[in-house]
């Protein structure tokens, strides 16, 4: 798309820090990272979401990420990772073009500390499972 | 894996609140949300993180994820989902089974609020990149 930010990255018309290409994929270092070695992997055909990707795009994507998180969480000495990805504004996505984030991570470093899960109340889970459901049917 | 208890509610033994369910993927709800609705999606062969597993269930898991992430959220109403993998202790994973976590997202909920970015310092980014690019030669 003409307007987007990763889709003239992957066109070669804005630089990026490239750090693994292939016919399908572009991964190279966020330039505001969360953890040094931070990385984003796109799909070189724009999609904005998982949900509305080409489903061989997005497991030409999905097959890409181990690689290139294992040699992102070695090349900085990492104990793991963090693989987000952020769809719609709500939960954060800026650049419409999906994208997965690579965060690698340190015992005690202190990123992502907060998880804030809950308990359902009785029931919920089974009115949720059924909404959730009908929605596959 | 015997040990394992994603295995087990694969294998039926432990029950799961099921949303959806292939020959390769098995989606329920997560008992310990972080918003309403969220799921967990799960390859039913067991391995431990996206880089120990195999391009085809990766890529069969992948192409199943984005149908859930829009069942879920529709059901639930939201206005978008974080696509979450822990891997590795450092990382929040507790269960050693691949999962996807799908946490459906309203704007303003207040969850994942915290996107704690920094600046690198000169140079730093072109290191860092000549060494990723090194472990993926």
């Amino acid at each position: 798309m003409d307007d987007c930010v990763f889709c003239k990255m992957v066109a070669g018309s804005i630089p990026v820090a490239r750090v693994y290409e292939d016919e399908a994929v572009l991964a190279f270092l966020d330039i505001r990272p969360i953890s040094d070695g931070h990385t984003l992997v796109i799909p070189k055909q724009h999609c904005a979401s998982i949900h509305e990707c080409d489903v061989d795009v997005l497991a030409q994507v999905a097959t890409r990420l181990g690689k290139v998180a294992r040699a992102v969480a070695a090349a900085v000495g990492a104990d793991g990772y963090n693989l987000l990805n952020n769809c719609g504004a709500a939960a954060g996505q800026v650049v419409e073009h999906l994208h997965f984030h690579i965060i690698p991570r340190t015992a005690g470093d202190g990123v992502f500390t907060r998880w804030p899960s809950y308990e359902y109340e009785a029931g919920r889970i089974e009115e949720l499972g059924e909404k959730i459901r009908a929605k596959l049917k």
